[in-house]
């Protein structure tokens, strides 16, 4: 089974939108087994989406088409898939009075254009989700068949999890359900990683039991991606506990999440279930460790608050730093424990380096002094820390949680 | 003249990585004129390159390929390149030197491997930028041209902008200079500038002295681009800086920036200019106001520092927010003024509300008291934010620096 995926929106090719929905759309046909060998980007242009759709239709059995079904003139996707199929379009009474239905809902004035997307190419069938107010369509061609979503993130990812990918299923005939689980890993290389497992990748192939990648997340570590295949969904998940259990048993303190969280989540857990409440403070990420660990839901039963200590005599004022060198062991120290005094924390992290773009205090830039402060006992390690500006504070934060989720993990 | 993207590598199918390469590279095309129709994927698969590479050329007269330069097996794209043109691959001493020095330079052992990014095909000429041991190809083919370069972004950007766009402007006879300005507002629909600026548009229009897009940026507000063409970039300068007042004219206190610069940039500019330092205190942000200042290299002459006041208790204490209700305005005046006082700054921002999921005090998710201080006069107002709790954060984080900037601003 072969799908492409084709985009459709002059403003993807003029880069003023960056074209997210492909990737996310070849990565769940990924998940299920389907090959999709070319995703084209195509502009607002009657002529040359048609073009796409053909070639598209020669070399494979499906097409998801993404994009063009607004209610303005150059949304013509719906339109070119009709001629596409040889049919003309008919306006769906249920489709117009649903979206006369939600334009009334939001007490707002409808305009005629709008009735557009109530118009569905004869023989096409209407998705059940609808979360606006464009419909994704099941449009058959021959024995191949289009689909076509809305261009909206996230309009497009229940249209594709709600119909698309079942419909692509039973077209394909995969009975059988694919699960995947994410381990997040931090402090060591991909062929590093790769080295440790190497005996057990080796056996996974011979076995087929499961499939294992590595993923590559920047600034936020490594990730190893274990897929298994099986007749029910229950059996999959069996099989990925198992394997699961494998691999973080071999890698140790350096998995940090069984189950594809970021660092912040998982050090708001460890906090949680330690009855710790937690505090920051910061001077060159400025701001970003709090903002990470605050965009979790939930971290208020945690979290206190953090001071953003950008001035040096903010530091000694607020924090009870002593003079002397700001990027420093002390300064660091003295940070993680003033916040958790100031603010009535158990736990803390801190941070102090030189972010750039100028070095400071002689240092130079990419050196930071990470702090964590547990109970009152306080400690800090020096790092230097690779990129620009926006790399430097990233590494930081990632890097400091980590120090306080290895003093709070128990030991395996 | 029209131009193809092709990107190549499988886990840009797999949606392991998400394409931002194309929309860069569409972008530069579009700024000089140069049309892209056609932007298509495709993995590391000989046949299926070769076939999105003839296509391209079929249709087009020019295709610049991003991606499968490196060193390994998969990297296939040179030697597709060769079979298209119908040469042979030969050994670049020079690069073959040049990748030698850049390995011992490092220190690093270099594997055999690399030296395959010194085969360049028959008649192709190798670009002047080399960032990384990958080199940049052009490729004659017949009377059209194969442009090659890495798909690492940095790399990638070098190329493109220093031997790609010239070479292209060259063979379309573009000879004139092509230059844009981007303007950004805050504060009014994309229906609603357009509606201020129709006369000037029609008129942009009919004389044809520029051209004026609206370009949606979320979060970010609206940015209009005017672009214009002249013999010399001078010339192109000029009437972007008279066309540029116009508009800045119409729409007064609605720009923010003239020079395409994100809010807090320009509210750090204008707090220099008046000699005032910033504080910030924050709560339902919980830090991003910080991390949005701080991402600014030289930040620190201005921003003091910030309170994230997360925790109730920390409000009063910390910042001498009186007993009753956070999400007030009681609550957000006294948060702005208690900042100033405890960093010891002449202006700040604070904003106290509920970013979701659940409400709080019984008031909606969205709403948000943001406030204002300067020289000891605080003042806030009530807003209510659309959008998930990460939509909600950004746009009170822009908010709030929004009725700053406009407290100092000079009235136009």
């Amino acid at each position: 089974m072969r799908c492409e995926v084709v985009a459709v929106g002059t403003e993807l090719l003029l880069g003023q939108i960056v074209d997210t929905n492909s990737a996310y759309i070849g990565e769940q046909l990924a998940l299920v087994g389907i090959d999709s060998y070319f995703q084209t980007k195509v502009g607002d242009n009657w002529g040359r989406i048609k073009e796409c759709l053909e070639l598209a239709l020669s070399r494979s059995d499906a097409v998801i088409v993404c994009g063009g079904l607004g209610p303005t003139q150059d949304d013509i996707t719906r339109d070119v898939i009709a001629e596409v199929m040889g049919v003309e379009l008919r306006r769906d009474p249920e489709l117009e009075a649903r979206i006369r239905a939600m334009f009334g809902a939001r007490g707002r004035f409808m305009p005629d254009n709008n009735l557009r997307q109530a118009d569905v190419p004869e023989g096409a069938k209407v998705m059940d989700q609808m979360p606006g107010t464009a419909p994704g369509l099941i449009c058959p061609v021959g024995d191949k068949v289009i689909y076509a979503v809305p261009g909206v993130p996230w309009e497009m990812r229940e249209m594709i999890t709600g119909s698309v990918i079942p419909d692509l299923k039973q077209r394909a005939g995969i009975t059988g359900a694919i699960r995947s689980r994410v381990l997040r890993t931090w402090g060591q290389s991909e062929s590093g990683l790769a080295e440790m497992l190497a005996g057990y990748h080796e056996d996974l192939e011979r076995s087929g039991r499961c499939t294992l990648a590595f993923l590559a997340s920047g600034v936020e570590g490594l990730k190893i991606r274990l897929t298994a295949k099986a007749a029910t969904a229950e059996e999959a998940h069996a099989i990925l506990d198992r394997e699961v259990a494998v691999v973080a048993d071999a890698l140790g303190d350096l998995v940090f999440s069984l189950d594809d969280e970021p660092m912040e989540k998982v050090v708001l857990d460890l906090c949680e279930s330690r009855g710790f409440s937690l505090a920051v403070a910061e001077s060159m990420t400025g701001g970003l460790i709090c903002e990470r660990i605050t965009s979790i839901p939930g971290s208020s039963r945690v979290f206190r608050g953090g001071i953003v200590s950008y001035a040096s005599d903010v530091k000694s004022a607020v924090l009870g730093v002593p003079q002397g060198p700001v990027v420093s062991e002390d300064a660091a120290v003295a940070m993680a424990r003033g916040v958790c005094e100031l603010l009535k924390a158990d736990v803390s992290v801190a941070v102090t380096g030189v972010a750039g773009p100028d070095e400071q205090e002689g240092q130079p830039v990419g050196t930071a002094w990470l702090a964590t402060c547990v109970g009152g006992d306080a400690g800090a390690v020096q790092v230097r820390l690779p990129g620009d500006r926006e790399r430097i504070r990233q590494f930081a934060t990632i890097s400091v949680l980590n120090l306080l989720r290895l003093r709070l993990a128990p030991r395996r």
